[in-house]
């Protein structure tokens, strides 16, 4: 199950084709160290089931310190939800200290009512991720399958499976987890020598 | 600009149909008195311009303790906006201590993008109402409008005509402001032996 640093440098070229190595040898300026995040909270909101992940960045790979997903049972109250989740958030927050938060971005729900829960639950986990003073980023579903799994319109397990494999994780995360462990991830890989765009702040 | 209590009366009848007096008279069972909420929180949850209201419940007329909106600059992040209006409502509460908050209905927003981002400014307010520990319901605007003008599609400037006149206000509310002290004012009545339906708990 686990990766080597070497197959773990592919998994970097996939993102952004070349790899640090060649690339040191064909760019001889040093150039300063981007800022890097040392610590990375990845949010895939949902009413019933908040999936969360909090990575550290490190070589070879970066370290997982927590993962996993809110659940709440189909009887509760929205209100109720949403304070289960942003609970879970600060404590989480409290106990890990990320500085940066990566949360799924905007995308187009089955239809209104839909869209107005999923709305609700972007909101309660924005309003409590911002207060604790995090940069909160938004990366579309699409762009981190691609930037995990090589294709944007990669499986949920196909997600899954390579993020336990990047992290060298034990166990098969959980799919919610998956997603956002994902996220973070994405920024990690973002924000190295090989990003590929500017994340858009929300 | 202010009304007397027989015109408060009969601004209550418009909702139940018949006035206090001729119920008692119909009804010579004593039925125990109908717990009432006496502080009562009204809220238009909207990503830049969220409505409040407080009132406690008082004879002749409920009597206004706080009101407002809080707007939020355009170029804010709206984690930046949800974050000042879930502040904003944290304090509200600590000051005024209601136990019972009532929230602007499920509606149609104008298309997925709009639901989306009604969706976040209801879910933090949603998040941190229930936190404090408030009883929260929703009524549909239409229904707030039937019960506040008699009339389920009247205009906002009408809302906010009759609830000076209800409150006793010296100034006309701001729109947004004048939507939550409708909703509370709602509530009030519908708690009354004026009821007219049971609210929706969310």
């Amino acid at each position: 199950m686990g990766i080597s640093l070497q197959q773990f440098n592919q998994l970097q070229n996939r993102v952004g084709g070349t790899g640090r190595k060649e690339r040191a040898d064909q760019d001889p300026v040093k150039r300063p160290a981007k800022p890097v995040a040392r610590v990375i909270l990845g949010v895939d909101p949902s009413l019933r089931g908040t999936g969360y992940g909090v990575i550290r960045v490190a070589k070879p790979f970066p370290e997982t310190l927590a993962h996993g997903t809110v659940t709440c049972p189909a009887d509760w109250e929205h209100s109720r939800c949403l304070v289960k989740t942003t609970q879970t958030l600060r404590e989480l927050i409290r106990e890990h200290q990320p500085t940066i938060c990566i949360i799924e971005g905007l995308f187009f729900a089955q239809n209104l009512k839909t869209a107005l829960i999923m709305g609700e639950a972007r909101g309660a986990a924005l309003a409590v991720i911002a207060e604790a003073g995090l940069e909160i980023y938004e990366v579309a579903p699409r762009k981190v399958k691609q930037a995990i799994v090589g294709y944007g319109a990669a499986q949920k397990i196909a997600v899954a499976k390579m993020v336990q494999r990047m992290l060298q994780l034990a166990e098969l995360p959980a799919p919610d987890a998956a997603d956002a462990l994902a996220l973070a991830l994405t920024h990690s890989l973002e924000n190295s020598a090989y990003a590929f765009s500017d994340p858009k702040r929300v």
